[in-house]
């Protein structure tokens, strides 16, 4: 679909003004010089392979097909990491060959953590050998159609009969029906359900057991189940996310996954040592899906920044040849930003994931010190990461005009995949607010803090305002403190309207009249961690001078813009009429300076054509061109004329003649 | 797929709690009782109609399924309206039908309009009938692959030959292939295409020529025609947007549009009495997507409100039954002010369509005084319109958590559709500019201003900060005051920038240095207007005090929570920390009075459920129970195990086993 053309002269002309190397930079984003040249091996390996690739792009297919693909590809994928030294090398390449998710994504991302989290080790080895090596295809499945985020609302029960040492799985209403899993509908074999425990006419709450759904022979959904897909969504089509109703469908005790909780032969349960256990899988999905937005905003600015270049309209210079739209202040605006907030998620996403690592290796030693702060803060950075990432694909999207607006562009579908997580894996409004009430019992003490911890600065009245010194908008570190000093004030602002209230309210109504003051308090705070770890990343790296300078320049941008068009109240904390007029100047000359590198800065992230997939973004810039060859294959040409026109269109204009 | 149910409980609470009559508010947003009831015989008329239902759901249907089945409605639609003593009734509800546009929206919309525009007399009898009564099927091609707002950069050449007394028209280049005209693909036999008149070796700029496409006997495209479908996009999927490459039509002379300009038969170019004559079908056409988006965003919010209604997530006080996230002050200040800003489009659409009348009949005297103010007015109002009102649909959506991601929600189609007119009739950004450019002629004094000018105050200093006298949040008109002033601010700042820039800079480049403060400045005052317009339309209204009351605590919600989310240096004119506690504090309280009456305020836009046709937002609340039911129409559950089982999975397990 999209073999590489000659280079447009325009694209050529742009490369040839970099101000820095993109070979050092690609590596810089990659790790090191070893993992691009790995990269590469492996993308020669998968994209080149013809089975690999589509004949018709997925646009033009019906889901069924999309899907039916999408099967083949995976399994394909799979047996081919197999191969490799280590298979997991492979589930990025998979990521970005299936565009549309898979129909075994939950299965890796969270069958196989569940099972490792949940399982003793005798269930290990009954299901997580079998499923590593895909003979068991697995789902996860927590959400009820009733019953999102607030899990422990859950309905679906799980009852112990010590009479026949069996649990009773069931969903006695509608709104308990199983509803979201991704793989659930047609793919899944088995599935981690997670439900209410009742031994001995009690509830212990929700906890995950393993059940079977469809014969392992004929792939029939087995008595008691009733399955099917929920229908087509937004984007991710190639996932058949789906539904399960269990009318009381038995399963043996040792089919509750029991490396946790236990309950007993006789119907006892046994508490698990710490409820924090659970946190490990949730914080690293959400880490996990970090990147998933960095990656995804950084495509949707390869594809925008290239038609930029290549793209003309109407005329800068009265007479002379149509301007590239890149040239337009308003688009550079517009894009240049949303580059800086690519690397700022990748940044962020590198730095927790080292916070990570080290956290679970606390946590085997039984130290859980630092896992509430970095549950809080991983919770806050996924809800903004997809809330503003989502905002800037979309962004890209709209800076590209009409021609954005067709799948083949390739930026519907990363808006769609991308803006999806805004409402799974916790919706990010209720997310805000448990940032905030982490927050919130950090003011007051209630928090011990580690001495790394991020919120200090919460609790030293010196930072309330940075306009004491000499203002400096040239100054990133300076800017970095005006943001701490309005998430200071949004923190405390909405801890004293709690306070207020309280004095007349109960303490939950309180809390539910400052939700909306406590969400902003909870999105300033987050937006100072994720710059101070974003400007931190740049000072750090260890790169040429070429390459810091521009780096550098991108995140300036990124500060003042950020000020300049969101909706906190930095007047609050003493900008000034004269501070906005400077750093307006400040941001439009950066604009300027960087407009020679935006496509170079675009070429850094590397992404191969057939991963882009869309007619505007290829590395050639013949937009036109594959625009009109990939249109020839849309469904409705497939003849000249619509068979609709037989049945309809010719009856209907013979009967007025 | 609708079938109304018992109404949920919550409903019937929600209904009962209402301070004033629906019935008032639903006959005041159309016009009047008349109005109300003449809309509900046509509903009942349609909508009871067998032949218009459908069995399954669109999303459910491919790409070619949905475009028949737009086509036999369509025309089906059109006979129907036949037999009503005005057919043009039957538009709205044709609108509400299709729901995805429809592959006849551009022969109404557009073809039949500029045939009456730029058609002579004998033209008009020639090709105006036939087209109202649907003999010929027409479409407008002006955009090209590489040419859209900037209309004077089409390639497409109409060259005149004397000698046959024909134009030749051509599209020469690949970037001059005529893209997008929707019903292009595969409906429409002729098009008004646009190109430059080439007659006596000169180009005499942009001009409309009316060019057969297919045989009217087999619809087979006509020699030196290609044409087809651009492929699927991200909403409208009934429409048939489309390419057409013109290899040297000759069509006869008097096949170019001579109501304006002409070509005499020997080659005399003559010129029309004004350019300014042609933007009345463009300024209609853009006052009519100002109500297409408070159309929108209100069926949004119907959705939106009632499952926000029925749907019940975590406990709002510990051990009671899980609240209605309608509960929630994070909700309402989510979906809120989203409702008013319905009401402040719709208002707008109103006013926007008597000052249309008006100016037309002003028009038709040779009076082209109103034109510039309303051309730019409406230009500013489509794109602000288009982009808030786009956004507010996402906002609704994403307030629906996960099942607003499922397209049976209903929300996904609302955001593309409205989104799709960010982009075109004229491209957001392109247009902000040219409000631009007109608000600093007004300036400079270069552009007479009628009495009745809402441009006025940008010449009068003491609008320049409304703190000056005593300021009151409760009072809206001072806080329309306060936008005045941002309004007045942002675009002399903007003004002045040019200036300094252009003692050193070309007049072009200073005013490409300035485009990002200019965008600012024309969007500040359109929200101006937008938000007089609405106040001054709930002041004038007759109604009763209850009516009243809401309203307008509706449209202070509005003006505070804009001023409170936007990024709009409110601060620059004066506003302190003391005056935005102020602002929020008013506003939680409005949120709280306003929550007994969500559902009603929604109720009163009274749309059918066949409209929404949202599986979330039906009139019933009965949510759960049709998610389940339309779920089980989904393509992948037409077999119990899909046919790539065999095919791939079982073959792949067996192989492991």
């Amino acid at each position: 679909m999209a073999l590489r053309k000659k280079v447009c002269e325009e694209l050529i002309r742009e490369r040839s003004q970099a101000s820095f190397s993109v070979k050092e930079m690609t590596q810089l984003l990659d790790g090191s010089e070893q993992k691009t040249q790995r990269r590469k091996e492996l993308e020669d390996m998968f994209f080149n392979d013809l089975e690999l690739k589509d004949e018709v792009p997925w646009d033009y297919c019906s889901h069924s097909e999309v899907y039916e693909n999408a099967i083949r590809k995976s399994l394909y994928i799979f047996n081919k990491s197999m191969e490799l030294s280590d298979p997991r090398e492979a589930l990025t390449i998979a990521e970005a060959i299936m565009h549309e998710a898979s129909p075994v994504s939950v299965h890796f991302v969270m069958f196989i953590p569940a099972l490792m989290g949940h399982a003793t080790e005798d269930q290990q080895t009954m299901w997580l050998g079998p499923a590593l090596e895909m003979k068991i295809l697995g789902t996860y499945a927590q959400t009820e159609l009733g019953h999102g985020t607030f899990i422990r609302g859950l309905e679906t029960t799980a009852t112990y009969d010590p009479q026949t040492e069996e649990f009773i799985i069931n969903t006695p209403t509608l709104s308990s029906v199983k509803w979201w899993p991704g793989g659930l509908g047609k793919t899944a074999n088995h599935a981690i359900v997670v439900a209410q425990l009742y031994t001995k006419g009690k509830c212990y709450g929700i906890h995950p057991f393993m059940v079977q759904l469809r014969s392992m022979e004929d792939h029939q959904p087995i008595k008691g189940i009733t399955v099917g897909e929920i229908g087509p969504k937004m984007g991710m089509r190639a996932s058949d996310n789906g539904f399960l109703k269990l009318d009381n469908v038995r399963i043996p005790r040792t089919n509750m996954l029991m490396k946790n909780a236990q309950v007993t032969k006789d119907g006892v349960y046994v508490k698990p040592k710490s409820d924090k256990l659970n946190y490990g899988t949730m914080v690293f999905v959400r880490v996990i899906l970090i990147d998933m937005v960095a990656i995804n905003l950084a495509r949707a600015c390869t594809i925008a920044i290239r038609y930029s270049a290549v793209r003309r309209q109407s005329e800068l210079i009265p007479g002379e040849k149509e301007a590239q739209i890149l040239s337009y202040q308003a688009q550079q605006y517009k894009l240049f930003p949303l580059i800086a907030l690519s690397h700022a998620l990748k940044a962020n996403f590198m730095a927790l994931m080292d916070i990570y690592k080290n956290a679970t290796q606390d946590l085997e030693r039984g130290d859980l010190g630092m896992l509430p702060e970095l549950h809080s803060l991983t919770s806050g950075l996924k809800a903004l990461s997809t809330e503003i990432g989502s905002q800037a694909i979309e962004s890209c999207r709209l800076a590209c005009g009409g021609h954005g607006y067709l799948l083949i562009s390739g930026l519907p579908r990363l808006y769609a995949s991308t803006v999806a997580a805004c409402t799974y894996e916790g919706e990010n409004t209720v997310l805000y607010l448990q940032v905030a009430r982490y927050l919130l019992k950090c003011l007051k003490g209630q928090q011990q803090l580690a001495p790394e911890s991020m919120v200090r600065y919460l609790l030293d009245e010196s930072f309330r305002s940075p306009f004491n010194k000499s203002s400096d908008v040239t100054d990133v570190d300076w800017l970095i403190s005006l943001y701490r000093a309005v998430a200071y004030r949004q923190v405390h602002q909405a801890a004293e309207r709690i306070k207020e209230l309280m004095e007349k309210n109960r303490p939950e109504v309180a809390w539910n009249m400052s939700q909306v003051d406590l969400i902003k308090g909870a999105k300033a705070h987050i937006m100072y961690c994720v710059l101070s770890i974003y400007v931190q990343w740049i000072k750090e790296k260890q790169c040429s001078a070429a390459l810091k300078t521009v780096l550098m320049r991108l995140c300036h941008v990124y500060l003042l813009w950020n000020i300049l068009e969101n909706p906190v109240p930095f007047g609050l904390v003493g900008m000034t009429d004269d501070d906005q007029k400077q750093m307006r100047n400040v941001i439009y000359s950066r604009l300027a300076e960087l407009r020679p590198d935006a496509v170079a800065l675009v070429d850094a992230f590397d992404f191969h054509d057939l991963v882009l997939n869309s007619a505007l973004g290829c590395y050639d810039g013949q937009v036109y061109e594959r625009m009109y060859e990939w249109a020839q294959n849309a469904p409705l040409n497939k003849s000249q004329v619509h068979e609709s026109y037989y049945k309809h269109l010719q009856p209907f204009i013979k009967s007025k003649m």
